[in-house]
């Protein structure tokens, strides 16, 4: 993409309004633009990282043998009085009337619309397991939206539900989902711990909210150390397989957020103990029956009765997590994206625009680059090199490649790793051949 | 995908609510489940034809130099107050109230939300020319919604939006997204027919609305038979480049839907004169200053004075195309999936399942299938071969590949085309590079 006919507007200022770094440089670097409390568009710069956070996301689904399908923002009022909830959600919900007068909402979740999908189509155990999900834009229509796309009334969530045949079913699909979030945080280069929820009138253990650490997180969160050391990704995980030794040695250690922790009873001496600072970034809940019994989802079973399916529920924030990502990674001149979560993975710098050879050999890697499937963002603007320097900076693109006039007479380029600052000089065909890989 | 895994939720009767074909084959073939009336869950394989259609479109407007942003669904209605259109918005206007009283509504175009964001970044003609589009849920509370998701409540609609310092500059970006038009329904294996739409206030000839033929599209339509021959895919076509003589070649011939066509003022010889049935799918307008006057949009010009920005809109009904698409290629047994459209490529039917020979063969050409990259749905279930056949032919596959006992004795695989019928016994190895190809 050519920077002179892209569309970023990035801003000088920092935005008063702002009051976390992850909104401050969403805004600056031209990520998204306010509509109205709580409600952003993405432009383009930051509906690229969201798209690329969708996609890791939709990818270990999945692997994990969800079935993606998508449902209506709009949600018949009637579907959640069949539940019980429609009286008992708070003003968070969007209530609205149609032209009809009809009671419609706009979805904060959707357990009553997969439940009445699920049961209209299956009827017999043999039919289960089964995970549907999808990724929507939900609303909750929260007092005092803050925080950017952190705390948001119109966000992007995945949610995923479950169906088993009974408790034992829905544990395996519960260790499923568990697998997949750790791998979906990991392939984003974030650290996160799961860490106990409650479970409220459910009971039982099933209850697991992801935290990512991050130095300007939310809140403090303390864990072993084995939590830190533990990695997903070098692990060989067959979904088909028993999952549960996987579950048992993240959930063995202590890990607990601000306001579950208690000094006095925590097992992990204080000197080995991890505090840190941390943002929930997905949520992973087994509630049993509590939709299927009064919604009437039941299946027949291998012994010829009829029961009500057991379900769970497995939420990601993904517009939050574009937020989340910038809190864990970042510095005082901008973002610094994992190479996963990148707009682009290269910010290709024309430190002479107009200078014919600066023109001809940035033009040249430009091409060579697309050619090769590397997405480059090229700064051809007739803009100071300060100026370029600091913005590219402020974008958090991975790699800087800068082609100058001194450099070229020696037959040079510079590359640059955003995340560490290191910077060499390499031959045109050197830098080529370190950036296509 | 292995059939027996999945959730299609195929249905034998045809559902007495649905009129239209599209409709009752979306029903049938478990693409889609009506939540309220005119708004629909996408269940998998109708969310796969979706994002398909999706991907064409997002493709063709990357390729005609637009970048893509992401608003939101939920707009404050003091954005539609500034051009004057929330008073004169009807009943399908879906408007709200948050918490806090304030007027909300639920977009059912972006004209408005477009402006507020490029006026706040934009502010020299050197940044023009600009088009910005984005893919996102409307909503439009139709007095009667009806024929599936062809007249839904709730639809996915790409709006494009383009920005010009002057009336020359919007012709150029208008012209772009005609020929941008013209490519993306070709690619959907749909032959489209432009026809000039009213401009209202206006005026001039920018206004075209793209109607597909279908035999059972929703209106007659007329237009000269050179129209049909026109074949825009083997055009060469460079965005950068004049366009006026494409565009000058599409709209030279009469072409003309119901309301408009007057056989006495025809120019076409009756014998000549196509008459077919269509539905639109997309419209493209240019509106001038319509926007950018009230809302304060403007630009520094070229000799230093300012002025409003000319703008164009440019829609496609991409949740409608899904119907039409039906509309215009099925039969009595079920959809024919153009293949750049199709949810799979290929239906792999096992017509024994449970027989080590049957098995061992289906499996082994899934495998090498996927490992090829080709999208499967493998039915594996133990079903009769029967009801495989009408279910893959309802579900519209365009390669119907079938593994029987009979024919693995001697070796051999049949591979039907769905859309013509055609059907050929092959050996495994050549119906393989027949697909993988």
């Amino acid at each position: 993409m050519r920077l002179s006919t892209y569309f970023l507007p990035t801003l000088k200022q920092t935005p008063a309004e702002a009051q976390i770094v992850s909104h401050r440089l969403m805004l600056r670097a031209g990520m998204i633009r306010q509509s109205s409390a709580g409600i952003y568009s993405w432009l383009p710069l930051g509906l690229r990282v969201l798209k690329r956070i969708e996609r890791i996301v939709r990818e270990e689904m999945d692997a994990a043998g969800c079935h993606e399908v998508l449902m209506p923002t709009i949600q018949p009022a009637d579907l959640w009085r069949e539940s019980g909830r429609y009286d008992d959600y708070g003003p968070e919900m969007l209530r609205i009337k149609d032209r009809h007068e009809r009671d419609m909402l706009y979805g904060p979740t959707n357990e009553e619309q997969i439940t009445e999908i699920f049961r209209g189509a299956v009827k017999s155990y043999r039919d289960l397991p089964r995970n549907l999900y999808h990724i929507q834009w939900k609303f909750r229509d929260e007092v005092r939206p803050r925080f950017g796309v952190m705390r948001g009334r119109e966000f992007l969530m995945k949610d995923a539900y479950s169906f088993d045949v009974d408790y034992a079913g829905a544990k395996r699909s519960y260790n499923r989902m568990f697998v997949a979030y750790l791998r979906t945080f990991a392939r984003m280069g974030l650290k996160a711990v799961p860490m106990r929820a409650d479970t409220g009138p459910i009971g039982g253990d099933l209850s697991h909210e992801f935290v990512i650490l991050a130095d300007t997180g939310e809140s403090a969160v303390y864990c072993h150390p084995a939590l830190l050391a533990h990695d997903v990704l070098a692990a060989d995980i067959d979904y088909r397989g028993d999952l549960e030794p996987v579950v048992e040695e993240w959930t063995r250690h202590y890990a607990a957020t601000d306001d579950k922790h208690d000094p006095g009873s925590c097992p992990v001496p204080a000197d080995e103990l991890v505090t840190a600072r941390g943002i929930e970034v997905g949520h992973i809940f087994y509630f049993a029956t509590k939709y299927s019994e009064p919604m009437g989802c039941a299946v027949t079973t291998a012994d010829g009765d009829s029961a009500p399916v057991h379900q769970g529920s497995y939420g990601i924030g993904i517009s939050r997590l574009a937020g989340a990502i910038i809190e864990a990674s970042h510095d005082e001149d901008g973002i610094i994206w994992p190479d996963s979560v990148a707009p682009f993975a290269v910010g290709l710098i024309n430190l002479k625009s107009g200078d014919p050879a600066c023109d001809t050999a940035a033009g040249d890697l430009y091409a060579k680059l697309l050619a090769a499937g590397v997405e480059v963002l090229y700064d051809d603007r007739d803009e100071r090199a300060g100026s370029k320097f600091a913005n590219m900076d402020l974008i958090g693109v991975p790699w800087q490649l800068v082609v100058g006039p001194r450099g070229l007479k020696q037959g040079v380029v510079e590359l640059k790793r955003r995340a560490t600052g290191e910077c060499h000089e390499l031959s045109v065909d050197a830098a080529l051949s370190r950036l296509v890989g």
